[in-house]
């Protein structure tokens, strides 16, 4: 199916995703005009400078005015607030979109916003980083990942097509699903593994101070990972779990019933029952490797911290 | 402190660390003759058509036999044999060692073998990766990471430094601590992040089929980090948790009071904790790459996996 070319793109909030899809849009020529605008006057600012956008708008509702597609790339919680300043703004036939990691309480929240003429369709791109704010936003950060949208039942086709269209064109691999099924899936691929690295790097900060310092020192054996991952932005992550919060407390509940069976198995002095689990866990990432999503890379080919001997 | 050479250093054991002793050793001409064993025939011969070994001996007594110091690189449940096997060997002086990721079992395990004219100085250097083998060694793996030592009581300080000069001219940083508190530092930046990554692999996998693939699929969520951790050797992981169980178990416990705190903020929709919980944990990983521990390239500066389009 050919979809029709994006005249006008409207990214709401220019941060590490939003920036990156300006960035991917203009250096693949997907859209006419790129249109920028963020709630912070000092981020606007630091977009102007840093150039990836073909206008900085002030507010939300001059950015969507005359857009065909309108991508709000806030914190969850805020996407019904931005929904609410751009949708009476939104044209005929105009797509509103977002890029929230939770996607039921997204939909719940935009749709009284959106006008019978215009098009909600939800999407989530399984990408990113650590860091955020617009420098940390870079055009290929969608390639060779997955974009989930999550049109609601009755979507127009062809406005979903168009959405995917712009994905595939940074480089994404669509598919789409039920906004409750991608809620269930993140929480195991994405929220619980996201909160129990919060945790452990909480846990480790609540020791004695003494120890802590060891533990930074000593980090190397597994724990600095988990510090990447819980060096995410805090805002982000909060809005994730109070919106997500059954899927999470579901799959979080099975995470700590098989905890205590292992648990159960160190007290217990049980062997043949920690072989047994650490040697079926090793499938899954071999599974992940040929599938394209991760380096087989010893230490995933991390380079030494700059000024570190080598 | 000037430490005596090393004429004949043997190693016992050709895995991911004991390959990588003898690669640094001899590249760096830190011994004579380095000598490798290994209870696998299989194993010595790869090690002999590897060639990083100036001798490869059929057994670690034979192995052991005139060393000046002999390293142990086995799983921790196995250094006992090896001490049973070496220790009628030891000639006066020699320096029995290991670098088992548990250090007070160890040490229990293979002093009532060592002969009193010889000096037992159990280490461990802090640094891996996911794979084994004498294939997965290199020499530069020491390079900037901390290698512990546990000399027991009233060892004697001209063997520590002679084993800690080794260890330096490796290109790892030296401390010295008892067993004891080696085994709860380690207990929580290496052991607890090891089960756990293992139990939410495992978690996963669990889950009906078409979600475990769908699972593999979205991994880049944070997910794929685990698997990384949960991949590790299967016999090395067991090996630990039998041996550390105390230290373990005092750790686990910890950290699933903090997971009930944050599932409780979670259910009761208290954003101001998840929010203040997010905020602290970021420091932590600051300190680790100010400490050379960790690079700042976002996502570890991981590569994509090869065929993986960019
Ligand atoms: N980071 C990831 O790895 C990742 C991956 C996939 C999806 N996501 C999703 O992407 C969305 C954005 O994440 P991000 O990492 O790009 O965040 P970010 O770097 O923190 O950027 C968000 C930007 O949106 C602005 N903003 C907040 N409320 C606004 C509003 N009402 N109107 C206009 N702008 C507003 C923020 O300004 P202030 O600084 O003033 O708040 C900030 O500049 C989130 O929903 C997240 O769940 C993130
Ligand atoms: N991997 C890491 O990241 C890491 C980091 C720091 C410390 N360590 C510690 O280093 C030690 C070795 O780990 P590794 O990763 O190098 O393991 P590895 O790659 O699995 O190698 C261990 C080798 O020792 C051999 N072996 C087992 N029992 C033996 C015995 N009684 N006599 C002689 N050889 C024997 C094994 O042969 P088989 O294959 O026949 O068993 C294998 O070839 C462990 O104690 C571990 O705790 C590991």
């Amino acid at each position: 199916m050919s979809a029709a070319r994006i005249s006008r793109l409207a990214v709401i909030g220019a941060g590490l995703i939003g920036s990156s899809i300006a960035r991917a849009a203009r250096e693949k020529g997907l859209a006419d005009t790129v249109v920028v605008s963020d709630a912070d006057p000092g981020v606007r600012a630091r977009v102007r400078l840093l150039g990836f956008a073909d206008v900085v708008a002030e507010t939300a509702a001059e950015a969507a005015r005359d857009a065909d597609l309108v991508i709000a790339c806030v914190p969850v919680c805020a996407s019904g607030a931005v929904a609410a300043e751009v949708g009476p703004e939104l044209k005929p036939g105009a797509i509103l979109s977002d890029v929230g990691s939770v996607k039921g309480a997204v939909l719940e929240a935009m749709a009284p916003f959106v006008p019978p003429h215009a098009h909600l369709i939800p999407a989530h791109p399984v990408a990113g980083t650590e860091f955020s704010g617009p420098e940390a936003g870079f055009a290929a950060l969608f390639e060779n990942r997955w974009c989930i949208l999550t049109p609601p039942e009755g979507a127009d086709p062809e406005a979903v097509e168009r959405l995917a269209a712009l994905w595939r064109g940074m480089g994404a691999n669509v598919e789409a699903m039920t906004a409750r099924h991608h809620d269930l899936v993140l929480a195991i691929t994405s929220h619980v593994p996201h909160l129990i690295a919060y945790n452990i790097v909480g846990t480790a900060a609540h020791l004695e101070e003494t120890l802590t310092s060891e533990v930074i020192k000593f980090s190397a054996g597994g724990f600095r990972d988990f510090t990447r991952i819980a060096a995410s932005d805090p805002t982000m992550w909060r809005d994730v779990f109070l919106t997500n919060r059954e899927a999470v407390l579901e799959m979080l509940g099975r995470f700590t019933e098989d905890l205590s069976a292992l648990q159960r198995a160190i007290r217990y002095g049980d062997g043949e029952a920690l072989f047994a689990h650490f040697t079926r866990t090793r499938a899954i990432r071999r599974s992940i490797i040929e599938m394209g999503q991760e380096t087989a890379a010893p230490d995933f080919g991390r380079r030494p911290a700059p000024g570190a001997a080598e």
